[in-house]
C-alpha cells in the first residue's frame, strides 16, 4: 500500500505493533484521527507519551496502578491470607469481575519460557516467594493458562513453595457452563473426567 | 469495568472514539503499550500530538498530503483531463489499488447529509467546479458509495456542472466479479439488469 504522506506512513508503522491491529485498521484509525478535534489528538498523544513514565506497578502485588499500593493491596476489607497467582493484569481483572474472589493478587507479568529467553528472574517470581514468607498466606491459587508454559510456571512456583508451609491450588479447568459435551475438545473432556468431582443430593 | 489506574481509564475513553475499538480491544491496546519500550510510546505519542498540525491537505484535490500539492496531483505522467471525484482518502486508496485509473482525484471530504447538517458548502464542491473552469477538464468521474447521501451529492454536483460543458459519469455498479446471483442483494440485483450491457463475441 502507498500511503500518502510520511506522518501517515509513520503513525501506521507504529499502531500495527498493537495487538489485533492490521494495517487496514491502522489506517482507518488514523484517517479517523485526522478529522479528531485538534485537542483530542493533543489529549491521546500525551497520555500515550507520558504512559511509561506516570504508570506505576504496586510494591507488593506488582499489578497496574496510580500510587504505590494497588486499590486490592490497600483494601483492609480483603482475605489477606489468600493470593492469587495470574499471569498478566488482564486476568486479574477478568478474575475480579466474577465477584468470586476476595483475597489478593500477585501479577507475573509472564510466564517461564525459555524458547523467548524469559527464565523464573525475568518474572516477579521472587517477590511472590518473599511475600508468603513474610506475610502469613496460607494459600496460593494459580489462575494461569492451561499451557505448556503456564504450567511449566507452576510446576516451578509450586517447587520453591514446597517447604514454606502453604497451599497450593490451580483453578479448576473443565467443560464451560453451557458447553454441550459434542462440541468440547478431547483434552478438555478427558481432564474434566479425570478430575471429576463428587455430585451429593 | 474497573480500571486499576486513571491514565489506563483516560487512554481507554480517547481509543474508543476510533472506527472500531472497543473497551476491550482498548484495554488489550493499552495493555500492550504499557509494555512497549519507552521510545516507543514516546514516538507514538508525538506522532499524535502532531497530527493535525502537521497533516497538510492538497491545494488542489484536497487529499492528505506532505507538502502544498499531492504525489497525483504533481505527477506529469497523468491523465490530466479527467477528475475522479470522491467521499474520503480512503476511496482514493482503493482506486489507486486497482491500478486501472490514470487521472486526477477530488476528495469530497464527506457526503451531502442534511441531517448531519452537511451542506455543500462544508465540503469542498466549490473547489472541484473552479477547477472545471479553469484546468480543461473534460470527464468528472463520481466514485461515491451508492447511498442516499451518495446519490443526493452527485445529483447536486452535476447539477451545478450542467453549464460547463464536460462530460459526467458515474461508477458502474452491479454484482461483484466472483458473486453467486442468489447471495446478491435485490437492489444491487435489479439495477444490474436495469443497467444491462451489450455482450458481443
Amino acid at each position: 500500500m502507498e500511503y500518502p504522506s510520511t506522518i501517515i506512513k509513520e503513525l501506521i508503522d507504529q499502531f500495527v505493533k498493537l495487538p489485533g491491529i492490521g494495517k487496514r485498521t491502522a489506517l482507518r484509525m488514523v484517517l479517523s484521527l485526522i478529522k479528531f478535534p485538534e485537542e483530542d489528538t493533543q489529549k491521546l498523544g500525551e497520555l500515550i507519551s507520558n504512559l511509561k513514565t506516570k504508570i506505576k506497578h504496586c510494591k507488593k502485588c506488582n499489578t497496574i496502578c496510580d500510587d504505590d499500593y494497588c486499590m486490592i493491596c490497600s483494601d483492609r476489607s480483603r482475605d489477606n491470607e489468600s493470593v492469587c497467582v495470574v499471569q498478566e493484569h488482564r486476568d486479574l481483572m477478568a478474575i475480579e469481575s466474577t465477584g468470586q474472589y476476595r483475597g489478593l493478587y500477585h501479577v507475573l507479568g509472564g510466564l517461564i519460557n525459555p524458547l523467548d529467553g524469559i527464565g523464573p528472574s525475568e518474572l516477579s517470581i521472587g517477590s511472590l516467594i518473599s511475600r508468603v514468607e513474610n506475610e502469613k498466606i496460607k494459600e496460593v491459587i494459580f489462575a494461569i493458562n492451561a499451557t505448556l508454559e503456564g504450567d511449566t510456571t507452576i510446576y516451578y512456583i509450586s517447587k520453591e513453595l514446597k517447604e514454606k508451609n502453604v497451599k497450593t491450588s490451580v483453578i479448576s479447568r473443565g467443560i464451560s457452563i453451557g458447553t454441550e459435551l459434542e462440541f468440547a475438545d478431547e483434552i478438555t473432556l478427558g481432564r474434566s473426567i479425570a478430575n471429576r468431582t463428587d455430585y451429593q443430593i
